[in-house]
C-alpha cells in the first residue's frame, strides 16, 4: 500500500486527495493544513485518513510514502525541500517553484536522491491535449510554424503572482509537452491596472529555431472568457477550443502551397487550399486521475514522469525570463 | 461639379468609382489604368468617363479637380506628388505610403498649397466604428486600460508588403481614429515561413501613457478568419466583432471594483461585478459612401477631414517603427 | 425541526437530499430507496439519517412530517398517495403521475387534508425563467405571439416513458408558468425509430386562444445539443439559450409595426424595425435550492407552492392529450 | 444561339439575365417588364437585349426560344400557359404555381407539346445540397429518420402569399430533391398575427412511409435569423447551417445501437456512441450559374431537368395540403 500525504486543503487539495483515494494500491495516508476547519472536513470525508496542522508532521508520519504539494506557489520551494530530504516521493503543483534556482536545486535533489519527482501539469494529461500530441507526433501537420493561445477572462486576480505564472502555466506547459524542446528567446509585454498589484494582463512571445513562433496572450481582466489555441503547420492547422463542449478539437486540412510557377501567379497570392475540417472524437477520461495515476505508476516502477521536474522547470525559465522582459517593455531575453 | 479622377482600376478602384458617381453635385471625370482591359471595362459601365493609360494624363485632364489614389502602396508617393503638384485635392488609399518620410512630405505639401489631403481609413466610418468612437467619447467605458485585437484568416499572401502593413493597417486606423493620441513604444514580432517572403504574421504591441496597452495579432496563414477587437474600460468593456452578422458590437456591464477593505478580501481577488450585456442597434449607411461625401464635402467647405493626412501619416509611422522591431525580435522602438 | 423523507436515492434523490440538509430548521429525517447500495451510501455520508428498504417503513416515522417523492414516474401516484394517507405533506417529481385522473385524485386528497402538495418543475426556479416571468409580467413584450421550444441531443433513451414525458415536461412546466393560463387544443406528431420503443422523437403544438401558439421540438437522437426557446411579443422578443455560460437570456427589441399607409406601403412588406439587443445579468441562486426552500417555507406558512399540484396536473393534462394526438398523426385534441 | 426572354425584371430577374447572358452559344434576347423605370435599366446595361412592356410582344419575339417566368407567384400560371402555347421552353420560378391544378395542367402542356419545362428550385444546385445528396445516395447516413428544418427571421412580410409559400418552399423543393419520394400525411399548424394578413409563422410535418418524418417551422417574426437543417440517419447524422461561413455542412459519426443484452443495459439506455464529426470542403461554383446552364443544356439535349415540373408540382402539392391542414388546425391531410 502506497501512503500518499496531501500539503495544502484549499481549493485543488480536495480533489488530489478525491483521486489519490481512488486508486487501487494507494492511499491518502496523511493530510495537512494550517486551518483547522479545513483539517475538520477532511476528518468527516475520510475518517481513516490522518490531519495535521503542520507539514513538519505529516513529514513524519511513517505512513506516507509520497507527498503531494498544493500550497501557494510561494511555499512550494521550502515544503518541496523537506519533503525530499526526509526521503519522500514528491508530486508539485504548478507552477513548480518561484524562480528557476529553486527548480533546479529540487530536480537535482530529486535525481541524486533517486526519489520521483513529478510537477501537477494537470492539461497534458487531458484527452484534447493528448490527441493533439498524437497528431503531431505523426507528422498530420506538417512542420510547425505557430502556436497561438489565448487564455482570458474576467476571473480572480491573484495577489501575489502576476497573470503569466497564474494563466499562462497552463498554456506554457501545454507547449512544452507539445513541442518538446525549448525556446531560444522570450520577449513579453503586461500592464497592471490595479495600484501596487501584479501585472493583470499579458502577452508573451516564444522564438524557436527552424522560424517556429509562439504566442500567448491572458488577461484577467477581459469580458468574455476564451480559452483558444491555434497551431498552424505546413500540412494541416489545430484549433483546440476548450470551451466547446463537443467539438473541442478541430483539424483543418488547410495548408500553403508556393505554386513553383513564381512570377506568374504570385503577382496577387501564393497559393492556397482549402480543405475538409475534422472534429476528431475524444475519450472522456478525467485528467487528474490520469495524472494521479501516473505518478503513483512512476513511483512503482521507477519510471520519468511524463511531467517530470526537468518539465516543471522550463516552465519556470520560461516564465521567469518573460517577467524580466515585461519589466522592461518587451525586450526580448535569451535563455 | 466636381470631377473626380481615380488612378488604379484594380480591386478597389471600382468601388471608388461606383461611389463618387453617386454623389450630387460631384462626377467622375476620369479614370486611369495601365491595363487596357480595365479601361474597357470603365468605359463600358460608364460612357462618359474618360480613361487614360498614365496618371500623366488624367491629371493633365481639367475636368479633374481632385484625385483618388487606388494603386499598389508602392507607387502612392509618386502619383500623390504628382497630383498635388498638378494642384489636386487628395484621396490616398491605406496605408497612406511606405516611409514617414514620404507621408511627411505629402502633408507638407498638401498644407503648403491649400489642398484636402485624405486618406482611405475606410473601417472609421464604419457604423460600428462610429458607434464605438461614441461610446468612447461620452466616457461611457471609463479610464481606457487595453485595446486587443485579432484578424487573422487564410487569405491572399501579398509579396510586397509585409502583413503588418496589410492587415494591422486597417485596425491601426481603427484605433487611432478611437484613441485619439499617439502611443510613445512600439514593440512587434512576426516570422515569414515562405523563403524569401515577407512576414505573414506578426503581433504588435503599442504602449501608451496612463498604463493604456493595445495588441495586434495579424496572419494570413490562419485556419479560421477573425476579425474581433476587444477594449478594456474601468467602467464597461466593448466587444467588436465585424463577423457577427447582428451583433458586430457587445457592450459589457463587467468592471473591476478594488475593495476598500483589502486585506480581508484582497486575500483571494479583487473584488468584481459583472452585468448587463448590451448590444446597440448599427445604421445600415455604408462606409465608402459616407467616406466618399466626407472627402467631397471637405473640398467643397475646407474643412479638414476626420482622416486627413496627419492620420495616415501617424499610421505609417506606427507600421514603420512596428517593422524596425520585428527585424529585432520585438526590441521596442520609441515614437 | 421540519423532517424530511426521500422515497427514492437514484440519480435525483440525492441532490433533493443535499438541499433539504442544507435549510435553517430543517432536517432530513429518512430516506427509503430499495437498493441496499443506494442506503449504504446515504449512512456513509449522512449517518444521523435514518434509512428504509421500503416507503411504508419511511411513512411510519414519526420523525417524518413531510415526504419528497424521486423515484420513476410510474410508482409516483401509489407513493403519493400512501404518503398523503399517512398525513404527510408531498414534494412530488416530475412529471407529477402517468394520468390526468391520477393528478386529479392527488389534488383533491391533499386539498381536503389540508396538505401542502408541490411538484418539483425545478426549472421555474432558475434565475433565466424567472427572469423571463419578470419581463413578461411587466408587459415588456407586449402581446405574446408565440412561444418556441427546442430542447434536443443525443442522450439517453427511457424504455418507459415517450420523449414527450421525459424531456417536453421540463418546457410545459416552463411555459406553464410563464403563461399563466391553459391551451385550448393540442396537437402532436412522433416517431419510435427502436422497434417496440417509446417514441424517440416529437413535435408538440398547443393552440391558446388570442392567436398565441406554442410549439416543441423534443429529441433523444439529435447529433448536437440545442436548448433554446423563442418567445416572440409585438413589443420585444426574448431568445433564452440555456447552453450559453454567459448570456442565456437575449432580449431583442424587434418588434413588427403595420404601417398606416397601407396600400402604398404594404406591397411588399409589413413595416419592421429592429433595435437594441439586451442580455439581462442573472443571479446565480442554485435552482434547487429556491426550490427546497419554498417547499418548506409553503409547508410552515400555508403558502401555495407556486408548483402545486395543479401546476403538475395542468402539465400532465397536455402531455396525456398530446400522446394521445401523436398517436393519431397529430389529429388535433381539445382540453 | 439560344435565345431566352426573361419575364419579370424586379427582385430575381436580374440575377437570371445576367447569369444566362454568361453561357456560352446563349443570349438574352429580350426581357419584359411593365415598369418603364425597370425596362429603362436593362437597357442601359445590356443594350443589345430587346425590352417589352408586355409578355404577349416578348413570346411574339422570333429571337425568344426560350421563356424565364420571374414575377409574383399569381401570374406564374397564365404566363406559363402562353408561354407553352407559343412553344417555347419554359423556365418558371418557385413556388411553380398557385395550385396543383395548375401545376399539373403546365406539366400535361409540355409534356405534350416536347417542351422543356424547368422550375427554379434554386438551392438544390448549391455546393452543399449537391454535397448531401451525395452522402445521401452512397448510403453514408443508413436509414433516414427524420428531417428537421427551421428557416425564420425578421423580415419581409408577403402580402400575398402566407409563410409556407414564401418560405417553406425552399426547403421542400431540397427536401423533395434529397429523399427522392412522397410524403403520404402532411400537418401543418401556423398562425397570422397582422388581422386580415396570411399567416407569418408555420410549423408544418410531413409523414413518410417507412417511420421517416419531416418538419418545417418558418416564421417571418423570429427575433434571430435561423437557416438549419438536421437529417438524422441510423449510421450518421447531418447538420447543415447555411449562415455558416466555412462549415455550412457537419457530418456527425453518432448513431444509435441497440445493444443486445437488452435487460441488463436497457435499463436506463439504448446504448449510444459517439464519434468523429467531419465537414467537408464544399466547392464555390454558383448555385444559379449552374442552374441556368443546366436548363439551357436540357433543351439542347432534351434531357429531363433535376427541377423539372414534376418537383415543382410535387412541392405544390405539399404546399396545398399543407394550407388546407393548417385551415383546419393541423388536421393531417393525406396525399
Amino acid at each position: 500500500m502506497l501512503g500518499i500525504g496531501v500539503i495544502g486543503y484549499g481549493y485543488w487539495g480536495p480533489n488530489l486527495v478525491r483521486n489519490f483515494a481512488q486508486i487501487q494500491g494507494v492511499r491518502v495516508a496523511a493530510v495537512c493544513d494550517q486551518r483547522p476547519e479545513r483539517r475538520a472536513q477532511v476528518a468527516q470525508l475520510y475518517p481513516a485518513v490522518a490531519t495535521y496542522a503542520s507539514a513538519q508532521e505529516l513529514l513524519a508520519d511513517p505512513n506516507v510514502t509520497a507527498v503531494a504539494i498544493a500550497t501557494a506557489v510561494e511555499s512550494h520551494f521550502a515544503l518541496a525541500q523537506q519533503a525530499l530530504m526526509a526521503g519522500k516521493h514528491l508530486f508539485v503543483e504548478k507552477p513548480f517553484t518561484t524562480t528557476v534556482a529553486e527548480a533546479e536545486q529540487l530536480v537535482a535533489e530529486a535525481a541524486c536522491r533517486g526519489l520521483t519527482l513529478m510537477v501537477g501539469h494537470t492539461f497534458i494529461y487531458t484527452s484534447a491535449v493528448r490527441k493533439i500530441k498524437a497528431l503531431l507526433d505523426d507528422g498530420t501537420l506538417g512542420t510547425l510554424y505557430y502556436y497561438d493561445s489565448v487564455r482570458i477572462n474576467l476571473g480572480l486576480f491573484q495577489h501575489d503572482v502576476n497573470v503569466l505564472w497564474d494563466l499562462a502555466v497552463h498554456d506554457l506547459s501545454i507547449m512544452d509537452y507539445l513541442i518538446g524542446h525549448m525556446p531560444n528567446l522570450v520577449a513579453a509585454t503586461g500592464m497592471a491596472h490595479v495600484p501596487g498589484r501584479p501585472e493583470n494582463m499579458a502577452y508573451l512571445t516564444c522564438f524557436f529555431p527552424n522560424q517556429l513562433l509562439a504566442h500567448f496572450h491572458v488577461n484577467w481582466m477581459a469580458p468574455v472568457k476564451v480559452r483558444r489555441t491555434m497551431i498552424g503547420g505546413s500540412e494541416k492547422m489545430i484549433v483546440y477550443d476548450d470551451i466547446e463542449m463537443s467539438e473541442k478539437i478541430k483539424v483543418y486540412d488547410k495548408g500553403i502551397i508556393v505554386s513553383d510557377a513564381e512570377n506568374a501567379i504570385y503577382q496577387r497570392h501564393v497559393g492556397y487550399r482549402t480543405g475538409d475540417m475534422w472534429a476528431p472524437r475524444l475519450d472522456n477520461i478525467e485528467a487528474l486521475k490520469l495524472e494521479t495515476e501516473h505518478f503513483t505508476t512512476c513511483i512503482q516502477t521507477g519510471q520519468t514522469p511524463r511531467s517530470d521536474g526537468q518539465a516543471g522547470l522550463r516552465v519556470v525559465r520560461i516564465l521567469e525570463a518573460a517577467s524580466r522582459s515585461m519589466a522592461n517593455h518587451g525586450q526580448p531575453v535569451a535563455l
